[in-house]
């Protein structure tokens, strides 16, 4: 067992929200999007070089989370994408697409506009998955509400 | 249950290269990467939307075509994603990479540079699926060796 440590670009363009069923719930710090990313507890760098059940855990998780953005966030489709070119810390996309958005029908990776949240869009999105997906999410210590 | 009916834009772009598992298994015709698209025999543009045991065999169906794709064509990264913007008939990207390809490290997905298959580089792919892939994959009946 090896403690986690986040991959430095991911910590620097996201905010952790959480956990997500055993992986870590990043959110792409781009409020033009509904831009969530997982990270699971692993070394590997491919999901097929996961162990079995580390695997159906994290694909459960990926559905789950494409779920829960598709109904919150009223979206038109969802991105799924692992990549991983640049970052090889296996993080997985799950990305909330609407046919008027600034990039569509074009992918997101790659793009540039931006526009960070604020505090408080931070905050309503943590809430919204503490009480819609409730079963899978536990907000990171710094964001529980006392 | 419905008769299977592949979407316009994906015969046109896509060689059909049998089953794997119950999947269609195309080749995107590119020679410039080892790209191949599953898509699996559904209705829903979503895999969180498939019924959990169809969502299961596509999982494990991913998995066994990225480790094929990493292992046979010894790549630098797979690339795994369902998109969908432009095709609604669900398909999942697996996309093979090499840190020298022409778009690294990009993703694939806009990109027009384009090299077609030869039908002797093509078939070559099919004898490696059917002898490193033989447990998930079946050739089309037009690409069987009598």
């Amino acid at each position: 067992m090896t403690t986690f440590s986040l991959n430095q670009q991911l910590d620097n363009d996201c905010v952790t929200l959480g956990l997500f069923g055993s992986s870590h719930l990043l959110l792409y710090n781009n409020s033009l999007l509904p831009w969530f990313i997982l990270v699971p507890p692993t070394e590997a760098c491919e999901i097929f070089d996961m162990e079995p059940e580390a695997q159906q855990q994290l694909f459960a998780e990926i559905n789950h989370l494409g779920q829960f953005v598709d109904r919150e966030f009223n979206t038109d489709k969802v991105n799924t994408a692992a990549i991983g070119n640049i970052v090889r810390q296996l993080h997985i996309h799950v990305v909330g697409r609407y046919e008027d958005d600034f990039c569509w029908p074009n992918v997101v990776w790659g793009t540039t506009e931006k526009k960070p949240y604020s505090a408080t869009e931070i905050q309503s999105i943590i809430a919204r998955l503490t009480t819609k997906a409730e079963a899978h999410f536990q907000p990171a210590s710094e964001h529980m509400i006392n």
